[in-house]
């Protein structure tokens, strides 16, 4: 089920569904996309359903406008200086991040424009990220003396640390290609080729069992924080049941009887 | 001692020995090297042999034919529709991989063509490698619904996430060179060179004293497990161990004089 | 206060204070700049007096002549062989890497020469980092049989895991330009740049609040070390205590007004 505010073409997000590729789109343009309450809240509830939505087999998080996303909402944020109320802004904030790297779909960001702060937290947490090469990347809170921990999190987590070290004390942005080499993006193309190129990673992820997918997305995460002793027993179990799906049992047949696997996608 | 199969051409895996440098030679190019039960079996025997062999100095894990090695052999395993056997499988096939990174000696992959799923797991635990530049890399279990959860542990530590994560969710091939900028292969040369680029590898790692290669490699990987502070006690108390060793006391000792280490190597 | 020695140009280590911006400068340039006992000391001493000091914004690790440090003085180790004497030295320069690490002010490391073994250590332990594109690196310890198992420590933490192993085991040496591309370096330009270039970046973040500097920089390193919901939690906290410092408040309602913050820098 979606949420019903979705269906309306000025949503705060608009989700559009076609052959099992889901599309989120931040529709703030005017405000550069910012990760306000409204945006978080809307955010979490259109990904918390998706969880739930076994048609949906790939998730993108898209962007109207010229910006990407502007991170949070200065503005709003500074019209509540309390504690309390970033406590909970930045708890919000995490609990979001960490529900794109939890969901069983792979998340692919649509980076179209300038993606600062937390828009660049939102490139860094989805699982895969492709660029217009007119993009750009920057962790710029320190800008106003606000250092950006939270997108510190998955940054360093994509890139080496004296990479994400610079930019985070400098506030300085990077371009597209640079993004890619480092590993923060995984495709860069021309704006006019930027849906293709996502709907081609859509589509091949698209037409794998979802259940491989899942259970793959889930152990990767969880035995990156291991040591490989621990990592390798799960992954070893993990895989086992794996083969016992039913959709593995047909792909491996139909490698070997070199056809085209018959699966119920 | 050798395994008394690997002195046959026909073995499974051929053994040969040359000046401290040992070659283990995957040698089922008609089944593209798979992994089988007799193949990791064969693979695990020679480690085990090679852990306790102080002639041996560096091991080069290479391959017969065109392929490196395809991954396990899936003929093999459809045909045994067990969880239990697929947990034993997958224990076995991690034991081998974890004993190439606990082996005294550094372990270099001589990558000559394909390596796919735990082909692809091998190059990824080896402490180097070294592509030809028509070599490939996938881990496309993920094609037969299969994902390759056990090739994600080191190959999630040899590349950057989104990197990992787009090979493991598409089964797409990387080329020889994608891998060298990404730090899956150290080398990459055209494949008349491979020899001659493996060979100086090993000449450079077998000229060093044994003790002081195999407390460093033991090092290296425990402590990259570690917080730094953890990581730091132990390092240092292995480097004044290290010091404490007759060749490094020569080859310091040898360095202020300006001279060659006499080393028995 | 800072130590009286660095006044003298003859120090050890030379001390000098411009703008909020401290370089310290090894100066044993016969010597390479060995981290002789006496060297580790003045250092520790330095960085000590330095996280005491609001007034030092950035700091800049600098070295004399050729070279930027060959890593620690052989000869003085070699007269010394005991294993006492051993696990104090490696202790100690371990503090001090550690101290780097801990200091509340970022560390650029200004590279215009050779950086082996602990001099290279020297580099990777430091946030950041601008290198003469004639600069070189190596931990070349296994050289004189004695593994850079310390200096491995911030390497495995810069570069990916076969690049560090491929250094450590060989001896060999990586060029400017290949550590800019690995992550062991941030910016590589020619020599008569150098000073120009690290005075871009520490400007840079000398403009910055120091209090969201220190905090940042402290937190990047801590979650570095936690697995990702921790990670956040900590981030969030962080991120919360930051918005309440004074500085974060007019920073961010100066970019609400579109105007220049008026910081007390």
């Amino acid at each position: 089920m979606s949420n019903p505010e979705s269906r309306n073409a000025d949503a705060i997000v608009v989700k559009s569904h076609s052959g099992g590729i889901v599309t989120l789109t931040l529709n703030r343009a005017d405000k550069f996309n910012a990760l306000s309450e409204e945006m978080i809240a809307a955010l979490q509830a259109e990904l918390d359903t998706l969880a739930q939505d076994p048609s949906a087999r790939v998730v993108v998080l898209a962007a109207a406008g010229k910006a990407f996303c502007a991170g949070h909402d200065l503005k709003q944020m500074r019209a509540q200086p309390g504690i309390d109320y970033y406590q909970t802004l930045f708890k919000q904030c995490s609990k979001l991040m960490l529900t794109i790297q939890k969901l069983p779909q792979p998340v692919i960001a649509r980076v179209q424009g300038m993606a600062t702060a937390a828009g660049c937290q939102l490139v860094a947490m989805c699982d895969l990220a492709v660029a217009a090469d007119s993009a750009s990347f920057a962790v710029s809170g320190i800008n106003v003396g606000l250092f950006c921990a939270t997108p510190a999190v998955p940054l360093s987590r994509n890139v080496t640390r004296k990479q994400a070290l610079e930019m985070l004390l400098t506030g300085d942005f990077i371009d597209a290609r640079t993004a890619l080499a480092r590993g923060l993006v995984n495709r860069v193309v021309p704006i006019d080729q930027l849906d293709a190129e996502v709907g081609k990673l859509c589509a091949s992820i698209a037409a794998k069992p979802a259940v491989a997918v899942a259970m793959g997305k889930h152990l990767f995460y969880q035995q990156s924080e291991m040591g490989i002793e621990a990592a390798y027993q799960l992954a070893g179990q993990t895989m086992a049941c794996n083969m016992m799906d039913e959709a593995a049992l047909e792909g491996v047949q139909a490698f070997i009887e070199k056809r085209t696997p018959r699966w119920k996608v």
